[in-house]
């Protein structure tokens, strides 16, 4: 199966430092943690402090589960460029006596994968993937298009890995613009401007730069070559847990590219352009720890001041 | 696959209501919808209320993703019980060639299934299975033993319907007790009847009585009249969208199950007990709306108050 992933020696040095403390707790499948009390609320006051900017600009909060209906992945063609990231669901649909043989196949940590069939349902990969169908199905878009705030939502990415910043299940803290291209490039500009900011302000030395997707194989290079050319994906990186900076938000122009497949047409019926912004809920509040320490109540007044507003 | 249950005609109504409102979005797939802001906020006020009530019994608070390794569901039995609910993680592993061939049936709506290979992960079936083997790895439980909050947490049940309250994926918000075996079941006892008076305080027409599994196959009977006899199943139930009640918490006593499995012991060096709890956010949000209507601001000052705190 996938590759694992090695930690380096100060990626395995965190990852044991933060079970240690109780930040992560070790489930037995690498980048599938649970998490403790404290790492929760730091995470969601993340969360929180995003949905009020969002908020200010008048964009519409949705919420949408971690599953996507299989044909939605295959109308977007996400197999030609992630075939290696996806997970699909699979299901047992067979009689009491298959049950049972999968079963004590199962007993025995044997080999009971023949007794599962494909469903109609995938792992949702990126959380902005519902919004457009959802979207799509109002008819067309108002004039100035549509704001979305998709919430922090969990996606899955088949990477497994010893470093503790690159989870194959986490959170993306999502917002979506769809509308007319000037539109929509100026926001995607305006957020990822707005991110460094933000960012820098909780302490984290965020940097900004053009970047591309892990897109698969030989074509994929091509691929990824034209979008760093084009700039349609921009990432704010910051430390972790290691010298190397690791990407905590993603900003993404995709053209028309969602628009065709789903039909979104402007209120002057063009066809719509999109851009989203994903923000790595789990990334951030490791950074935080790691930046301020692992006791929250000792964290500088003013990072505290943007996470818990008015509360110590 | 699974069979899909058709909704009653009161099902379909108020399906057809809740998308029209807003409250739910429809993906395409039974059983899997997004959520507007409103009802987001609904549930997560009831998550807040329920945490508070932890916190003041001195729950430890968790969260954990909603994926499990395979090896613990192998080990706790749970393709005996309900192999019919369970979704298991497939992902790719082949060359160029093979991805191209499966991007190719897949754009084509054909079935890509062969090109998908059983990884080490599952669906979280349920919330509180990743909770045993964390607590396990402390060793030996403290005195009176140990009080988990694991907050709202995605759980999967293969059970495709046209019921609006019966979801695929969906929050349970679990409580889980763990510790000497009169201890576990007055803690499952006291929460029983405080949920009632909970729900009941919120306007919702709560019940609790005895309840059981939907144990598999033949065998399953035997079960499910064995848990009934035993009463280590309660569930209370509401009405959400058609006459007949459904439940929105269930209430468990596990006895030694999972203590075995894991080896947790109590302070004393005895096998444990354990117990878990779960309220279904997404049922019990939609039976305040269904009680209260569409409007939140139209719901009554007490029930508002509860979940709202001081806030309006």
């Amino acid at each position: 199966m996938a590759q694992f992933r090695a930690a380096t020696p100060e990626q395995e040095q965190a990852l044991d430092e933060l079970a240690e403390v109780g930040l992560l707790i070790p489930t037995g499948a690498p980048g599938v943690y649970g998490r403790s009390g404290a790492f929760e609320d730091v995470r969601l006051r993340f969360e929180a402090l995003v949905r009020r900017i969002g908020e200010a600009d008048g964009a519409e909060r949705v919420a949408f589960p971690p599953l996507l209906p299989r044909r939605h992945l295959e109308d977007i063609g996400y197999l030609k460029s992630f075939p290696h990231l996806l997970g699909t669901i699979f299901a047992f649909d067979g009689d009491e006596a298959q049950a049972a043989e999968q079963e004590e196949r199962a007993t025995r940590h044997e080999d009971w994968s023949e007794f599962q069939e494909m469903t109609d349902l995938v792992l949702l990969p990126a959380a902005c993937y519902p919004i457009y169908p959802a979207i799509a199905a109002r008819g067309r878009l108002p004039e100035g298009g549509v704001m979305i705030d998709g919430g922090g939502t969990y996606v899955f990415r088949r990477e497994p890995s010893g470093d503790p910043a690159r989870l194959q299940i986490f959170h993306q803290r999502e917002m979506v613009r769809i509308g007319e291209p000037e539109v929509v490039q100026e926001w995607r500009d305006l957020w990822r401007d707005r991110a460094v900011d933000l960012l820098r302000g909780l302490g984290l030395a965020a940097e900004a730069d053009v970047a591309s997707d892990p897109f698969f194989g030989r074509s994929g290079r091509m691929l990824a070559a034209n979008q760093r050319e084009q700039e349609l994906k921009f990432e704010v990186q910051v430390q972790i847990a290691g010298p190397e900076p690791t990407a905590v938000a993603s900003f993404n122009y995709h053209q028309d590219h969602f628009a065709l497949v789903f039909g979104l047409e402007t209120a002057a019926g063009e066809v719509a352009h999109s851009a989203c912004l994903g923000f790595g809920e789990e990334r951030i509040t490791l950074a935080l720890f790691r930046t301020h320490g692992v006791e929250v109540d000792a964290w500088p007044a003013d990072v505290c001041a943007q996470l818990w507003g008015s509360e110590p």
